[in-house]
């Protein structure tokens, strides 16, 4: 029973961020995210009370994910950082509960638990410190710059994915990184 | 009397980029742009019998300012590409006529009637293209990656300014567009 209750919390959370991701949070309803699971309205309020319980548990299994690409004890830097947007950008395009969680931490109508992008900017500005320190030939202030080139690229990156899926395939992702100051690292 | 309704009309204009731009385009409600433009609700019916009316002439409007952003003639490339990207910026955070005609652009629950974000992108890539002709240095191949990190660029930044207005600063436009290679051109 309770292995049938933890699989039924965890179709609920897949279903919200299918629906969260499609039509935002303010226009998401109740009804479709149960429907989507395929349990009733009754067993969707046992697991979360509001609608705002079911957001804030989208975003934390949306933190785990994340914390799977970036979750390492050291930052090393550059090799670090090129692994970690090559893995942002796939598991944003594969993983509706990551790309849910990345789009709540957007929303303007609800306050996040869990700022994914704004971890994902502490975790960039980390390694270009740390990829910085080890390359001495970087110009002073470029490494600021670097972060939010980085973020913004990510970002964009992802938010143009929604147009065309090819602003987040392998082959631009590794050309537009490449553009970048060898000091961030190389993508292969 | 034809300057009131001009006036009026311009005036329901903005207020609808306003609403746009803070709710969104399914759940701004046509109550709050009469108001916030000091119309009745007849005045704004007679100029735009429905929000898809009113959302095609804040799009046409956006369009216009952009106009004025990049319609030069001819595309010089480099030296017209990094003052385009500056006005984009510019005009993303202190237009908001501009700010909802992109952010509609983006809407899923309609049809553009102009898609600035497309334009942008046709802009962006005719002018990496005229300044990778007069580059000579120009590794092939990189044309098409730089057009990809400028609109990826642009676009994470505007969407970022959300969040924290820094991400439109001058010195960030600057410093992040100065990572770009020497091609498409450097901004002082």
């Amino acid at each position: 029973m309770r292995d049938k209750a933890a699989r039924t919390r965890s179709e609920l959370i897949r279903s919200a961020a299918t629906v969260f991701a499609e039509h935002g949070y303010s226009r998401a309803k109740l009804s479709s995210i149960s429907a989507d699971a395929g349990v009733s309205r009754g067993a969707l309020y046992f697991h979360f009370p509001s609608k705002e319980a079911l957001a804030d548990a989208v975003e934390a299994a949306a933190a785990e994910r994340f914390a799977g690409v970036t979750g390492h004890e050291d930052v090393n830097g550059a090799r670090d950082l090129s692994r970690a947007v090559r893995a942002f950008a796939d598991l944003y395009r594969q993983n509706v509960i990551f790309r849910a969680g990345v789009l709540l931490s957007c929303e303007k109508d609800r306050k996040s638990t869990v700022n994914l992008i704004q971890q994902w900017e502490e975790y960039v500005s980390t390694a270009v410190a740390a990829a910085e320190r080890g390359y001495p030939f970087a110009r002073s202030g470029v490494a600021g710059h670097a972060s939010s080139a980085i973020v913004a690229m990510t970002v964009g990156l992802a938010f143009l994915w929604h147009e065309n899926e090819q602003w987040l395939a392998e082959s631009t992702v590794t050309g537009v990184w490449n553009l970048l100051p060898p000091l961030v690292g190389r993508m292969g």
